[in-house]
């Protein structure tokens, strides 16, 4: 006789109209079993990400919809408890796995890829600037943007759990200055003080276009890391140099918009000033995990790069730092801690 | 004593508001002379081309503004009349030029291209199909966005210099269906019947999207050849399959605009599809000028690419060939014969 299991899970209750409220979620406790054959995993960080607003929507997407009445999954990292005898995986392995919105996770071997995580940082590290966000400023950085040595960057967002990585990976690839906008004072300040970004700005304090003016007068900008399009991606267009490049990574300003918005009005620079746009996600990248987890992890646990992060304690308090995160709460990459 | 030469110029008299009307243009005959060591040039051809209305306007953009009271330039092509004994030409010798706009041309050695024609090929055909209209959709369909065998292709503007270029060529390079916009049913028929587009639609007919869902909806689009922005383009963008690119080449339902439009309320698209979209100008491009010559000319010559052109004659009616070219009432490249 093995104790029952009680397992802790947050479900989509009912589909958010607009920005998503503690009602659209359910917090529900129930026993479960390890059916035959597969994998039980404690999770310790659970993960909360812009792109699930959209997951919470019927409908055609790049990701299918949460289903109304079951779980939400996304991002989590834990530690195996129990694993079949002939299974790689050992009691305490760190695994990484997609099965979320929840404490006790189990599924099969092939659902959970082992980590030997870096002595000295938290496994939260590993969802956050050595995770799928880190990932997605890297490729999109160096790849889809092709950033090269002298260049300015602008990167919205920049406070963010990806424009964090953006900005500081920008310097540490030899870009001439580095220019981010957040949405609060504290957060420009962080910005400035503490990932020593060369401008940032408040998008709140005036239309974006004038305060992206005054950060970017004289140099204007090569790379637009495009973290929120609407008013920013607009801005952006009017002062890129020629040949300019914007990687196209997400438009959080419009997760929560019912209908279509207008596009920039100025998309027709795109022409004479040679630009390439170009939207991309991370999961077409997997094959640069290596590459940029051997480069970023060296420069996290060097100090050259700040793993910034927000943590919430507590399952229960997961929807809150979710739409927290939406609306801006978060410095960093915000995380939910539900073990160790 | 020589004769003295008379020139005929076409002048900007004023700046257009909106569509330019024929009292923009002011048609000027005076005697010119050739300074010493310059080159003479009895033009055989001009051509007329959109970017050219951009000029037209003051304030900036990728090539200056023509001034007010002078003569506009412009491709042409002709025949040294006269060159100095040091020269490498010779009278007769077939040259291509930027002195447009006027019969007769003098100038450096520098400022013309020597070339030898293909024999049966009108001169006009290297202002046009074999020109910079035929090397834009060279680069823009294979360089820019990277034609694939067994792709679809969307092009607007398909019955005008570029866009006739680029859909004969998309097929000779192995798209599996080629999809044409124009703006009457008289060029739709054309494009079906002389240029074997596989889809073809009037795009004053009905909203684009609707014509387009219907000539590409059991395939979508992997390449759009966007020649005219606005409507086209958001069209383009909801029935572009994943990974699809968008060459934008102009917008000439924009040229004739005051202030900015809207742009498509759909660019967010970019992000899940993971579009590109990238501008160019063909003159970034002149190294791929003789991989162009020898391809599409051998395609020219050997009637396989059709080299559509609408013929307007004499020097006095080239406001009127430029007028009606953005009105959209040629067939192919619009050209205005001057000589032979």
């Amino acid at each position: 006789m093995t104790d029952v299991l009680h397992a802790t899970e947050i479900h989509l209750a009912r589909r958010p109209q607009g920005p998503p409220v503690p009602a659209d979620f359910a917090t529900v406790a129930r026993p479960i079993e390890v059916p035959p054959g597969q994998v039980l995993v404690r999770n310790a960080f659970l993960s909360v990400d812009p792109y699930m607003r959209g997951r919470m929507n019927d409908g055609p997407s790049y990701v299918p919809p949460f289903q109304v009445g079951q779980v939400m999954d996304g991002g989590a990292i834990g530690r195996v408890v129990s694993a079949p005898p002939d299974s790689k995986l050992r009691s305490g392995q760190v695994v990484l796995h997609n099965l979320g919105w929840r404490d006790l996770a189990t599924g099969p071997e092939a659902a959970f890829r082992p980590l030997e995580p870096r002595p000295g940082l938290s496994l939260s590290t590993y969802l956050g600037a050595l995770g799928m966000p880190g990932l997605t400023a890297y490729v999109g950085l160096l790849d889809v943007a092709g950033l090269q040595g002298g260049e300015v960057v602008f990167v919205s967002g920049a406070a963010g759990a990806v424009g964090s990585v953006v900005g500081q990976l920008a310097r540490l690839h030899g870009a001439s200055r580095v220019i981010g906008s957040a949405g609060s004072d504290a957060k420009v300040e962080h910005l400035l003080r503490d990932l020593h970004f060369d401008a940032a700005f408040n998008y709140k304090r005036g239309p974006v276009l004038q305060l992206l003016t005054e950060a970017a007068d004289t140099t204007g900008i090569d790379v637009y890391f495009d973290n929120v399009g609407g008013d920013h991606l607009e801005a952006a267009l009017s002062l890129l140099n020629l040949h300019g490049r914007v990687a196209m990574c997400g438009a959080v300003s419009r997760y929560n918009e019912a209908g279509p918005v207008p596009g920039p009005a100025n998309l027709g620079l795109t022409v004479g000033k040679r630009l390439r746009l170009e939207g991309f996600l991370v999961g077409d990248h997997a094959p640069r995990m290596e590459a940029f987890l051997s480069e970023v992890g060296e420069a996290v646990a060097d100090g050259r790069l700040s793993a910034d992060e927000t943590v919430v304690d507590g399952i229960e308090n997961m929807p809150g730092a979710f739409i927290g995160m939406l609306r801006g709460d978060n410095v960093g990459k915000m995380v939910v801690r539900v073990g160790d």
